[in-house]
């Protein structure tokens, strides 16, 4: 987007682009987790982040809504943030030669990508309630609160076993 | 790194690779931060990011400090997760035309590079504690907690008024 036009001018506006960007970030979450899961060795971390593909599914889906809601068709767009995230996932886990720590450098990374989406959904709950559409926040809402809790799960695992067995 | 060997072999290999990793973010912030002022309409937010860049310097600094402390050279490896979110910040930064837009744009970019932060030092600090190093973890706890009130005062910010003049 605007190379040569600057296409943002109002909070509408703003929200509709943070929205594409969140979305194309969800879909390249939907390609990568599987990577993850065969990657991960402890049991406990494939099941979270299989449980956490599942939900990631539906948060594309309820983008999908809210574009609806907003009455703009669903659309993404490049995301440089996620693309340098799952990027520095892929080459910190190809550069991990003990299984057992590559299960520590997964957890950080699927918590680095947790705290984008949290950031991102945080900002546009935000600016839906600013620009009078509770509807949409609630959506939002939803998604927001399950990737806390995929993050807090993420945490309990690393800090339950997989950190001291890693280390 | 390791493009053709794999480099991490033990959680102490892990742990100074995430601490490069964190070292190469927070200068291209202490370069990005100026950038970002400029481009702040508010009053409010050009204090808060001046006041934040002055502590991201600190941060600097503190992890040179940890460095010292496990005895290796302060050294960057790239990390092409804060490229992305820097890129986009800057990208979307350049597509905004009202400047109360702007600012809410800012934030959220601002908020995105905290989270980032916030979730990199939380690995780190669990990482050190695992391997034994609780006084590298406590310096680096000083860190955890200017990134987060940062990221709360950037909140306060966003909801206390310039995403009301941007609606």
């Amino acid at each position: 987007m605007g190379l040569f036009t600057k296409d943002i001018s109002s909070m509408s506006d703003l929200f509709v682009h943070q929205l594409k960007d969140i979305y194309y970030a969800e879909k390249r979450i939907v390609n990568s987790l599987p990577k993850m899961i065969e990657k991960a060795k402890s049991p406990e971390l494939r099941k979270g982040l299989t449980h956490h593909l599942g939900e990631t599914k539906n948060h594309v889906s309820r983008l999908e809504q809210v574009f609806q809601m907003v009455g703009v068709q669903p659309d993404a767009v490049t995301c440089p943030a996620i693309d340098g995230i799952l990027k520095e996932a892929d080459e910190v886990a190809g550069d991990v030669a003990d299984t057992k720590v590559l299960d520590a450098a997964l957890i950080a990374a699927a918590q680095a990508v947790e705290h984008y989406e949290m950031t991102r959904y945080g900002t546009l709950i935000a600016w839906a309630k600013e620009l009078g559409r509770k509807d949409c926040a609630q959506v939002l809402q939803q998604t927001l609160e399950e990737e806390r809790a995929a993050d807090s799960k993420l945490t309990q695992l690393a800090e339950g076993g997989i950190n001291r067995r890693a280390a």
